[in-house]
């Protein structure tokens, strides 16, 4: 079983427009909601792998009885602390004559410490039946910065290894719990570590140097390894065991959640104990599979397969 | 008692946002849910002039239920027929800094021939108690163009005079069943007798003339009064006892929901027998208080009250 904590997950309304008016009245063609946020991506993405998941996190309101039917249409089991606050909408118009999407993300509701304590009680009920655990996405308001922190300290006392994929104060405070791996992207990965300057990666320090010594530094902070993906160029991932770079033949298509199906690759490998470059392989087959998929959180196993056939993954020697 | 039909109500979603990136992610600074759709607009506005309300129509999924739980906590007697599909949303997304909204109307749920005969049922369980029906709206998906028209036919036939406001061939169809009064604006007015391309309406025939052109013709095919909405330019009144012209001081702000508060004091003044002058001064000033509150539906007395004293009705002179 993967505990996947989910503490601000939202329902995902998609409208597709040909042309969008900003300045009046559009109808759109079609119309989807299906539950989002990256936890949820992530149990999706392990349950389609075949994986047992238990999803876990705060719901309300209307939006949070949607999100949870949607998950149990999806036979993704969850269940939710229920909290009083609304469960977030995002909102995204894909303007599909000018290929473009915009996204709308409410702010999310409140989490009071008793709800917090309602949860951590949920949560360490099971640990027991887990293997690891995934703590993705933002903080809801309401809770510290170090919320990650206390989880996976919560989870190591239990034996099991977490991954934690998140921004900010909530990733530098969570590395300081010494979590198995964090997942950042470049720009999430620099901003943590004071070098948000460095972004967007250009000039003379190649992406891949620029995330090594970041990612280093993430280490010698708590962290046991670092994966950071890269986008196309792939992912770099510094373990206690060494370092790889994993890459798959491009894919053009959606990168959102391209992220969640690569937490989930690295979340099934520590669960069930896969050596590194196997792991690796797998993740970044995932993401382009996610890449390739319309919908995040959703990906079609053919994809899966047939990018796994173009992996490499090779030792990076550190410069 | 005025029986108000939404036949496709919506809950209006707004995101307020300052600056949207239309190709990227945007975090809205506010976030509004609330009732949406002509009808409940115009059952709103009505409560606040302190007239009783009884709100039919469609509900149904997560949707309807919170549509139906806001309509309630706005103290608005509602009950909707259940139905299988969901209630639509709209989005409203509100860019602060460009002073732009653009609007995104889902198409709406379609109702089947069961559900219809369950609301007829409910509709003419209604009509003894009413003294006035408003007919509000857009068709949803799955009823016949001539539904308004039968539901003015079965209030007339219990001796109640309906308002119909909506727009093609609904509006047409209705029409031929002789509704006590319909209230489209110039651009439907135009687009249901065929005159669409003198819209918009400029050029050597001013506004008024093309409406009262088109509202003689309206009225030829059955209804007995045309009330055309002219925007800043007031709303001529075409009836069995005369035409006149009202207009209100000019007021700046958001006209969306303007023609739902001049539907309200229309049907207030039916519903009471009032002389004509007297119904659309106060419709007149309904309109302009609607346009200077921020929400559509929603009316500060005392802006209603401020434009009353501004409102001027004349007797219009045919040319």
């Amino acid at each position: 079983m993967i505990l996947v904590v989910a503490l601000n997950p939202a329902l995902d309304i998609t409208h597709h427009v040909d042309g969008v008016d900003w300045a009046g009245v559009n109808r759109p063609s079609a119309v989807h909601a299906c539950p989002g946020g990256k936890g949820p991506n992530v149990a999706r993405i392990l349950r389609a792998l075949g994986a047992d998941v238990d999803l876990a996190g705060f719901a309300g309101g209307h939006t949070g009885d949607v999100l949870s039917a949607a998950l149990s249409s999806a036979e993704v089991p969850a269940s939710f602390t229920r909290i009083a606050g609304e469960t977030r909408r995002t909102f995204a118009v894909v303007d599909t004559r000018r290929d473009e999407t915009a996204i709308f993300n409410e702010p999310g509701p409140t989490v009071s410490g008793a709800e917090y304590r309602a949860f951590l009680e949920r949560y360490a009920e099971a640990l027991p039946d887990s293997g690891a655990v995934v703590l993705s996405g933002s903080l809801p308001r309401g809770l510290r910065p170090g919320t990650y922190a206390d989880l996976i300290t919560m989870a190591a006392q239990a034996g099991l290894p977490a991954l934690l994929d998140t921004s900010g104060e909530a990733l530098l405070a969570g590395v300081e719990a010494g979590p198995a791996i964090v997942k950042p992207n470049l720009a999430e990965l620099l901003a943590a570590v004071g070098r948000g300057g460095q972004w967007p990666a250009s000039g003379v320090t190649p992406p891949v140097q620029l995330a090594a010594e970041a990612a280093t530094e993430l280490r010698s902070r708590g962290a046991d390894t670092v994966v950071v993906t890269l986008g196309a160029a792939g992912m770099l991932a510094l373990t206690a065991d060494g370092a790889w770079l994993a890459g798959s033949t491009p894919v053009s298509g959606n990168p959102t959640g391209a992220g969640d199906a690569v937490a989930a690759g690295l979340a099934y490998g520590i669960a069930r104990g896969c050596p590194w470059a196997s792991s690796l392989s797998h993740a970044a087959a995932l993401g382009a599979a996610a890449v390739a998929a319309p919908v995040a959180g959703q990906i079609a196993l053919s994809d899966y397969e047939r990018a796994l056939a173009g992996v490499e993954v090779k030792i990076w020697e550190r410069l």
